[in-house]
């Protein structure tokens, strides 16, 4: 089955959403947001998890779209957080209206993303409620971290992958194990693609991380090497800190934490002390550590295998890889 | 029944409440503003609706306490938009912390809000979390219009009427239909139990709009006249406003929308133009109507008088009212 097939249902799905009417000023920003598009990759997930288990994905649509409207929610927020000027080439809400107003109507998108799920089935309700709240308080957290994290001086690389875990993956994880539950998948398996979607969560970041150094610019849509830049620590810069020798670290030391005087020669002068220590086959090695561990997952899934040809695929997508 | 078995519940329950551990910047903010007190008056209605209907409140505190963490969720956001120094005579979260910590945890502690419903049973679960969620969406309304009011020349009195009855009747409303619901009332007397207390909302926000100017400094807690030096479009100043001759147009019209240069003079001589105008004995009239008619929902609840009495009380005391 093609992914179009499920691209086309939460398309139509997103279009039939309302937030409400007035004031404008709360309700124009959600439409807004949610109008300047993306891969749709949660709500894709959920249907993806629940078509493992059952044809029938109409009541599936409106808690996939919550995953989607929760998203926007902490971009919303997060965009504010990070004095973001552009969402998608586009200003963000705080920037085209003003914060106050990126404050509450993302504090209504979330309700909203709540009101999503009211269908589904009073006997899964509870459960489906309770795993959607731990995983938004644990990306709250994950956003915590990664704000701590600008101003703290040594982060461990554990400390950043359950970092990104919590700000991103968790995410991933709970859009799949709700496509399962609501296709009426057993408790095992619902926590077998919970995993695989964390995983892939994982690999993702992570690709990301790299991406920014070793990404081509016209395919990646951002400038190399802003990470560099901006001194994140990401995980290729903190394996570069642990791992670096003398020589190494008074490059590193020059330029991470001091004003960016020649930002073509810091990109250069830090990627070079990463191709020196191998930093992109080691970053390429856990990215397909978490990748195979994600597809394990999904190979233990009872369902036969022709049935999870879609995900397999979309997840070799998100990877950008041939098989 | 007193009403001190009511606030001891809660004041047991929210001892019991555990908001998350890691990081401390996202959590210790939510324990800082629960911790700063208040009258706890959303818990105390949902206790006493419930009580109507039932003696066992046990499973009723967890519910009630949502009420109170989702009111200071809106304390710490609203603090931040008004960029508000003070709560209860001690920083704000902004403040105390940075706005980006009071936005998280807002966030998260709207997250929390809706867990303390999941233990619902299951049969009333979809019925209260989408009044509860129609009532959140509702409060955010209510605050948007009232920082759309602060910088619109109109105002209308059925505008300002509905600002408030959004922004902080619904809610109350909400408090004592959702205890009603648990207790197991009837559909028509949660609704009427809803009414009553939207219309005690309405009442007790005109009677704080009357204190500020008519109140007494020592037992309000505020400077008098607050509201007057800020220009805040209150039922008093806009009915003023629309009954004002033109010599008092013209008094109100020198401070209104002016730089303030002598605040004493201008709570002295806007007073002077509501006394000529009768405003404070307008202002009581509407209190005392939309009071009688909080109690006329109350007559007709279909319990025993003598079980409404703790609930009669309550809204004898927030009009600090003798009978």
């Amino acid at each position: 089955m093609d992914l179009s097939f499920f691209t086309q249902k939460i398309a139509a799905g997103l279009a039939e959403l309302r937030y409400g009417a007035a004031p404008e000023a709360l309700y124009e920003p959600i439409r807004y947001i949610m109008a300047l598009g993306g891969k749709r990759i949660r709500p894709l997930l959920t249907l993806l998890g629940a078509h493992l288990f059952t044809d029938d994905l109409g009541p599936v649509v409106r808690p996939a779209l919550a995953t989607e409207v929760f998203h926007n929610f902490t971009l919303l927020h997060d965009d504010l957080m990070d004095q973001a000027p552009l969402r998608r080439g586009q200003q963000t809400v705080h920037e085209k209206w003003n914060p106050n107003v990126a404050i509450l109507s993302g504090d209504v998108m979330l309700v909203r993303a709540y009101e999503l799920f009211f269908d589904v089935s009073p006997t899964l309700l509870p459960t489906v409620l309770r795993k959607f709240s731990q995983t938004a308080a644990e990306v709250c957290e994950g956003q915590q971290w990664d704000m701590n994290f600008e101003t703290e001086t040594q982060v461990s690389i554990p400390q950043y992958l359950d970092m990104i875990r919590l700000k991103t993956a968790v995410l991933l994880g709970f859009c799949l194990e709700l496509g399962a539950l609501l296709g009426g998948a057993s408790a095992a398996d619902a926590d077998r693609l919970r995993q695989f979607g964390t995983d892939i969560g994982l690999a993702f970041q992570l690709r990301d991380d790299l991406l920014d150094v070793y990404g081509d610019a016209a395919t990646f849509g951002k400038r190399v090497g802003g990470d560099i830049v901006s001194d994140k620590k990401t995980f290729l810069l903190l394996t570069a800190q642990a791992q670096a020798a003398a020589e190494q670290q008074a490059t590193l030391a020059q330029y991470i934490g001091q004003p960016v005087q020649d930002a073509e020669a810091k990109v250069r002068d830090v990627t070079a002390v990463y191709d020196t220590l191998g930093i992109r086959p080691q970053t390429e090695e856990i990215i397909n550590e978490y990748f195979v561990q994600a597809l394990r997952h999904l190979d233990q899934v009872a369902v036969p295998a022709d049935r999870k040809e879609p995900l397999r695929r979309l997840a070799l997508q998100l990877m950008e890889r041939e098989s």
